[in-house]
């Protein structure tokens, strides 16, 4: 009920509108570290998407993105997850929406580790296992899975854009991985 | 620094563009449960700011409001304090900024224990203990005191604004008071 | 590796000596909730242990138990889990051991909202989603589940054990439902 | 009332006791990182106990020890915070007695990053500001103040106790702070 609202086409901006906005109020996301878990429930993979800028280097993120009006957090991870790893991922939502932590992007680098020159966005970070196919769509060209220990080698996380590495290691920290 | 910027106008909005935008993308806010503790560490006294609306009951707040363009939510926090609680009340922010719980307030009821017919609002929301002296300012009649046995009677609860009464109930069980 | 230390004889104590232990020092306890969770990870169900102790009316309770020497966190949930669930219940153990509560049960009643009269133990306290089949064994008579709102239900949760109605409480305020 | 308990002098087990006992089951302990907050929260400074060894080099911990039969978990960190940084060190005890993290020490090391040859010991840690003079007592030389820049300089935390630069590392993580 609540995905029909957020469909309501009145919610929704021009780019030039969300441009704008962008620079006069904190705009909220969810940021979302997908993992393999084994039995015990011990983090084995971790998911990023690799992506090929038009300049630079290739990229890798975490799946991330906005919070829509009328949308629930829920409904939000769920989305985005389905629109980065397709529909056949089978995520383990949380039973809790506390997050594991708080990103705070700023437009101006250093406030936090987190930094966007896009905006001020609020990133509400999640866990989520995920047990089924995960398969690229949208913008991403492949879909990779690292251990804990190959995605902190320092060739792997520099590839990580602007504050998902942070987002990673933050996230093996929490859970006593790699600690 | 930060505050600099999220006082620059041009983040401002005009009383129409906020009506407008609260329908159209969600709302960050932070909620704040201002508590006295003992030596322990464990909560004896919780705030609430009494308000006369001009129709209708007496009605009981805690502290909440918006976090502005460029702010990062310790000073979102710190400002909301200060301006309900006034600037003796010496709080003591907290180490990590994970919320205790989120809360979704949307302008459809029944969606979550949150509602707020003006908007869609995300709100994280903090216990934070305040040592020094409190008076109430802007649109607060007084601030009074409860133990948590008191703040639950349904007497005094009832009185609390929509949300505000979970927020509270939440609070004392995540910290095993009154459970 | 660890379940097979935790299985020497040598760590095991006579009935007479964890008599006289449960009162000289803290035993360390994992008390666990065992849910079903809807697609998007929001609690539908609760279960309960039934009982028929040999006085006494009927009791529900939660799954727990004894950490044992040189087990992990999650070896003794998962153990716990398999002896008071069976063996299909499928649980899915949490990606980080910190609990949602720590309940410190004393056997002198009042210092916290948990007592045990036979010793004080600290339990650690998980939510745990089950997916597949639960059948009772040992000494439970049944295995009931409950939505949130019949399990706070005056006569559902008076027949709940000491300390467990306040974990049910707590766990459904940690997630958000029914506050 | 809890600390006359356990005082009491049945509690108390002989030097061989406690060796055949650390075999037999887990031990539970409260490791601290004692911190300066600024007026944001923000973690400044984290102390470590200097200790000179009867041989080899110098070593740096955090505050810890084990909690008592019949003592609450927050009279167990008061304790020992007290013992260690003397009785003016003026600690914010936390709200919550939800640990940031728990750390399983194995006597086998790699079962997890916490190693105790001498016991099986499940510690919850706390991130405790102190707001007093810390002074160093019982077996402890001095107590040196690290920002979180420094305190992660391989020269400093290769110094501190097996374990105890695990949960200085996931303190500042979960705080966000260097991550």
């Amino acid at each position: 009920m609540s995905r029909t609202l957020s469909d309501d086409h009145s919610s929704w901006f021009t780019p030039d509108e969300l441009t704008s906005l962008r620079h006069r109020l904190p705009f909220l996301y969810v940021d979302i570290v997908p993992v393999r878990v084994d039995g015990d429930g011990v983090i084995t993979r971790i998911a990023t998407l690799l992506r090929t800028p038009r300049e630079g280097p290739i990229q890798r993120a975490l799946v991330s993105g906005r919070v829509m009006y009328h949308e629930r957090l829920r409904d939000a991870i769920a989305r985005h997850i389905d629109k980065d790893l397709g529909p056949m991922a089978l995520p383990r939502l949380p039973a809790s929406i506390v997050p594991f932590t708080v990103a705070e992007y700023f437009p101006t680098p250093g406030i936090t580790p987190y930094h966007d020159p896009r905006q001020h966005a609020v990133s509400l970070a999640y866990i989520v296992p995920v047990d089924g196919d995960c398969q690229p769509s949208q913008d991403a060209l492949d879909i990779a899975w690292y251990t804990p220990e190959e995605i902190i080698d320092p060739a792997v996380i520099s590839e990580v854009v602007d504050g998902h590495g942070a987002l990673i290691r933050t996230a093996l920290a929490t859970t006593g991985r790699l600690i």
